[in-house]
This record gives structure tokens, sequence and C-alpha cells, in this order.
């Protein structure tokens, strides 16, 4: 019947998550409120490391895309469970560092970096740059040379795969403003430079196909032009590679006419088309790394809304609103993303209609979702909206000078913890004057 | 050749806006950096006191829709200019309260209001809740009363109009998650039942069509169906209306394809259209009220971005990287929303290709605008996106832990003023523990 199996029904028939009643945690803490099951986290994180080093060989990791769900206490979750991280600002890479995250393990992301971005990346020796572009790794050289450092990096690459995802969400494209493209020679030409600069280490590449990808042949499409490029570096100038870095992307399941994933099945069954085009191409096997963001942190989340009531409007639609919306999941607004809606209070009830969950911003495209089947919801009912542990609370803004939500942790062992405190408009306010 | 007429070249060939060297500017607050045409921003309050009062008579009057831009200086702008305001939120009514601005002339909105929200707007003695709902005027009611007092209220209806705008800002149709529904019969309920309510005193109606409307005629449509609304409950109720708000929604120009708008002939236009119809219906002319945002702010707004670096993909596209993005402005992100975008420090050097301008968030959709010709920008040029007044500041998030830029008000006489500080990582961190 559900969605994800760390929810159920309590004998007083209301919603648990992780085990604990959800109604309770919204009456303790207020709504909105973001929940995370940390168990299930930690779990995720495990898996997708002993599926990498079994599939793929030792030294191969997994690193956390952090901009999918970005706080102190994930980052120690991460450090706890020996994972890398993928970090893809400075501001990021402040808060891991905050965290007592080692920055060794961290690669540091993004398409702009500035002057500043590199001289703190650099001093901070995080252990991995992933260039972007030839502007960057320029600077980044001029700057190592300033700090006496030689810094390794990978470079990103736009393999020209399109995983029909959503645009806005899709990046392996020639047509990206990420990386730099093979198909046009562009590429060569980057490693080539890289090569060139010596306080550049040369790790190898990386290359993000997209999100939400239910198969996991598009990596392995992806990985077959990586495999050639390599082998075509190794030819031209040489050059062994080191690491092979396949981004994130692996989907989730937020309804349920989406698939469940079993992310361990799919890393094998990458593993093992790597082994082969290894050995047909002549290509040492490289570390392979992954980025997985969502697929560790979205069916881990939820957040529960108080209902603030409901319009019928006849011949027309039903409205449903809350007190939050687009300003802490503007998923919506941005991709018309679907999710599962219930209430969380009597979540077995028959429903005895469709309704649009409305957000409490004054625009009109602030929705939840469209044409929910729910039970006649009324004022003062706690509306559950699941799988947003991922692009919710990172994306969120201050639009309507609304305030961010808290989060809490639930964990493995029935504690609760609060990791982020709700947000005051005091806070909102402060750099005014 | 200018989209908008606070902007000018200097003697040595750069953009000033204001006035003011903007790349001067840029360098002085570091980058990206909002900057306010205060002056502006005044005159154009002036413009609409002054055409509204002498084309729809006396008390009538503009409410700054502070949701476009919301910080505490805006409301000491606007409590200068003897501007009345609407707030959507508890955060919006805290921030203009800690301003300085006087609550009675202040109008509560938004689709859902918490118990909480509506304890707060009666306590701090707002001047006018526009009711949404029946939930809200029931809760509203009781509150009053627990608080001893008699709240004023409008109620905000949906006339049925479609502005033909972008669907997200469009906001007077049936199919509305705001307001109740004339066409349906239920504002005749709402008005019955606020009649009915002892701590209620009803002042009158609201309808908002939408935003972004570059012709009168909507508005007077909209106009046309609230006044023959306003009589029927005349005859219905013997009730008699005070006051008329017809929202917001007068469109900005953009991009040099977009009229100019003369708001004080569109404002003469429709004043003459209600005399009119006020005689034609047998209604007495009420106090009209109009909610300005986008159009008191938008064009005194201005964004600098430093350039990051460009891609040239042969036979694709050009990008250009910025280091802001749909952070600070995710306009485009959410309606593709057009802008023009020229070089700062190069304002006049003819285009050599055309660029896409991609913010720095590892999200293939933060593109600020596609394809806007320029000269051949590179890493250091300052680029200037124009008309970012409105639903920039007030939108952003902090997705990829980006911090929110500085705003700094450059005033008629010379001066310069930093409203807003750059947020640091620390700020974004403050609640996590």
């Amino acid at each position: 019947m559900w969605i994800c199996d760390n929810l159920s029904i309590s004998k007083e028939g209301r919603l648990t998550f992780a085990g604990r009643d959800a109604v309770s945690l919204a009456e303790k803490y207020g709504t909105p409120l973001m929940l995370l099951d940390e168990g299930r986290i930690r779990r995720r994180c495990r898996e997708y490391k002993k599926a990498m080093e079994e599939s793929f060989g030792g030294g191969s990791m997994p690193l956390y895309a952090s901009k999918a769900l970005c706080f102190k206490e994930i980052y120690r979750i991460m450090r706890d469970e020996n994972m890398g991280i993928d970090v893809v600002s400075p501001g990021e890479l402040y808060t891991a560092k905050e965290a007592g995250f080692p920055l060794e393990n961290a690669y540091f992301h993004g398409n702009c970096k500035t002057d500043e971005d590199i001289r703190l990346g650099v001093s901070e020796k995080i252990g991995c740059f992933i260039c972007d572009n030839i502007e960057e790794i320029t600077a980044l050289n001029e700057e190592a040379g300033r700090q006496g450092r030689k810094q390794k990096v990978l470079l990103r690459l736009t393999p020209g795969i399109d995983p029909h995802t959503h645009a806005a969400i899709s990046t392996g494209k020639v047509d990206s403003k990420f990386g730099v493209a093979i198909e046009t020679g562009q590429a060569k030409d980057f490693v080539k430079l890289a090569l060139s600069l010596p306080n550049i280490r040369l790790a190898g590449f990386h290359c993000h196909i997209g999100s939400q990808i239910f198969e996991y042949k598009p990596f392995v499409d992806a990985a077959e032009i990586m495999f050639k490029f390599i082998a075509e570096m190794k030819t031209e100038f040489g050059y062994e590679t080191e690491e092979l870095n396949l981004g994130g992307g692996m989907g989730v399941r937020y309804v349920e006419s989406q698939p469940t994933i079993d992310y361990s099945a799919n890393i094998a069954g990458i593993g093992k088309t790597l082994s082969e085009m290894s050995g047909r191409l002549g290509v040492k096997m490289p570390k392979i790394l992954m980025e997985p963001g969502r697929s560790i942190v979205a069916d881990s989340g939820m957040t529960l809304y108080g209902v603030g009531g409901v319009k019928r409007i006849p011949g027309f639609k039903n409205y449903v609103s809350i007190d939050g919306g687009m300003t802490d999941n503007p998923r919506y607004a941005l991709y018309q993303s679907e999710y599962t809606v219930l209430l969380a209070n009597r979540p077995t009830e028959k429903a005895d209609g469709e309704y649009t969950v409305a957000g409490r911003c004054c625009e009109s495209g602030d929705l939840i979702q469209e044409n929910v089947p729910l039970p006649s919801p009324k004022r003062g009912d706690i509306l559950a909206v699941l799988t947003t542990g991922a692009y919710n609370y990172s994306m969120a803004s201050h639009y309507n000078r609304i305030p961010k939500p808290p989060i809490v942790l639930l964990s493995e062992d029935g504690g609760e913890k609060l990791a982020v405190r709700r947000e005051t408009f005091e806070d909102m306010a402060r750099n005014e004057l």
C-alpha cells in the first residue's frame, strides 16, 4: 500500500514515519516540519558503498551530492559513514568544514568558481577540484602555485547523452552549461592543457548525465563514451586515468506509478559492463566514483503541514491550502514534480474527491500537487507530503518572507534530534539596516 | 536606446544607473550586487498616489505590494511617501513593524492565514484583513472577539477574468486558489456570513486579476463585474460598499519589444470608466485601492554579476557563466521571464554573438536568459541584468548554499546607502545544531 517501507499506520490509525507518530511530532515541533529518517539515510549510504566496492573494485566510492540536502548534521552522518561528498559552492564547503567533515574526501564542483572560491578550496586543502572549464583550471593552476600546492583535479566532460528526464535536470548533453564536450574535440584540448599545467595533478574525468534515471542503461552508455575517451587519451598523451566519476542521477520513487529501484542491482549491472568495456577497449579499470544525492535522502524525508482551509469551486476544482508551499518545496512550481500526499491524522480514510494542494504564498503557481485524492480535508488536519528529503530544504526561499521549517532527525534507536531550528522573523531581517 | 531612462553611459564608456557608475559600485560592494534607484521608487509612488486621487477621488490610494521586494528600508520609504502597504505573511508584517511602518495603513493578504497569523494581525492592530475564505473569517471573528476588537475586512473575490498572462501569475480566474468566486454564487454567501459576524466590519471587496498586464481593459472588465456585484449586494443586503480594491498587476517593460507604460494615463482611463459605471449601475463610488508592487520597484532595480567564463560549443550554443543566478533571480527558471542583459564595463561594444547567461548553481535550469547578444564576454567582466527590482531579492533562495546579495540604495541627492548587507556563510548555517 505504501510508497516507501518506512511508512505505516499506528494502532490509533495515524501515519507513522520511521516508526514515529507523525501527528505527535507535528504537535511537538509545529508545522511546517521536515522529518528525516536517519537510519534510512545511513543504510542507503552503506548500500552504495558496499555495492560500489563489490562491483567496481577497491577505492571506488560514493560521494554524497550535498546540494540535495545540506546542513551541518548531514555532513556528520556522511563522515560517520565514511562517505565522500561533493560540494558545489564555498557555502557548502564552509558547512562541511564547520561540521567536522574531512575535506580531503570532498570534491569541489561548480560551473562558475570565482577566484575567491578557488583560493578557499586550495587553502582548505579540499581533496579534488572538478574543473568545469578552461578559465577555472587556469586560475586554479595559478592559485595552487601561489599556495605551493599541486592540486588534484578531475575534468568535467559532457558525453552527449540525453537521459530523457526533465530538461532542467538533464546535464549530459553536448549543449550544456556544464563541462567540456567530447564530441566537439574540446575535451581533448582540455586534457592537453591540464597535463601541461605544473600545479595540477590530473586524476581523471567526470560526467553527469541527469537526474531521476530509473534504468542503468544511460550510465552504461555514458561509461562507454568515457572509456573510449580514456583509451584515446592513453594513445594520444600516454595518460593513464585513475578515477572516473559517473555522477549522480539514480531515480527515486515519488509516486506509485514509478518503479522501486534496486540500487545495488543497478550498480552491479553497471559494474559488469564496465569490466567488459575495460577489457575490450584495453583500458585499465579506474576507480569509479558516483554522486548520489537524491537517492540517499529523498525517501528519507517527509514534510508535515497544517491545513488552513478548503475551497470547493463547483464545476472547477477543489483546493486545500497549507501553511507552507513553494518556499519550502519549489519543485512543483519549477518542474511539475510528482508527490504523494496524504492526511497524517487520518491516512486510511477513503478519499471523497480530488484536491489541489496550494501553498500559502501569494502566487497562483504556488502549488505542491494538483488533483490528489483526499478524504474531505479541513482546517487543522495535518497533511503529509512524502519523499521530500531532496531538493526541498536545500532549495528553500524566503519568498513572501516565510521562514524555513525545522528539521528533526529520527534515529534508528528511537531517538529524535532537532538538527535545524525553525527560522525566526528576526533571522530573515538580520542583515537589513 | 535604453530600456529605462535611468540608464546611461559615462564619459569612460561604462554603464551608469541612477547617475552612478555601475562598475565602481560592483568593485566597491562586490558581486552579485543589487542596486536600487530610490528616487525612481519614490517618484513612482507619487505618480500612483496623485493619479489615483485625481482619477478615483479622495481616500483612494495605492498599497505597495511588498511581496515584490521586502526589506526594512523599503517600508521606511513607503512610510515617508504616505503609501499604504499590503503584506502577505506575518514575516512581512514583522518587517514592516520593525521598520516603523504604521500598521493601520497595512492590508493583510494570504490564502492560508494560520490562527497564529490572525492573532498577530489583530494584536498588532493591522488596518485591514483581506479575508480569503470562510475558515479565515470565522477564525478572525473569534479572535477579534477574544481581543475585544471589531476588525475591518475586505473580502477577496474572484471575478472570473483571465488576463492572458503566464498561468502562474494569473489570479482572477474562477479556478483559483485565491478568494471566493462570484460566478458560482459563493461570493454572495461569503458576504452574508461577513455581515452576520459581530466582530467583523465589512469595508468592501478585493479582486486581483494577474500580473504584467499592459492595457487597462482587463481592470475595467474586472471593475464592471465588481460594480455589478456591489449593486447586487446593495439590493440583496442593503449593504453599501466603502472600498473596492482592484489589486495590482500593471505591467513593466523588461525588454525592448514590450511597450512603455504610462501608469497615470492607465489610471485615468480606469477612473473614467468607473465614474460611468457607478452612474449606470446606481452604485455610490467607493474608495478605490490598487496594489502596485512590480510597477513600483522592478525598473528601479539592477543586478550586477561577475563573469566567470565563456563556453563556445560549436554547432550548439555559447554560455557565459555568472557568480549568481536562480538563487537571486529564479524568474527565468520559473516562468521563462524576459530580461535585458548587457556588459556594464563595455555596454556600447558591438555584440559578436549570442550567449546564454548561466547561473552558478549545479542545475541545468539555472539560466537567467537565453541567447542574448553580447560583445565577447570574458572572465572578469561585469554583467548587468536590468529591471530586477521585483521578485528577485524577495524570491531569493539558498540553493547550493549561495548567500543572498546585498542591496545598495542610490538616492536622488547622489547619496548611496547599504540597505541590506551581504549574507555570510555563518548566517546561512545559524540555525543548524
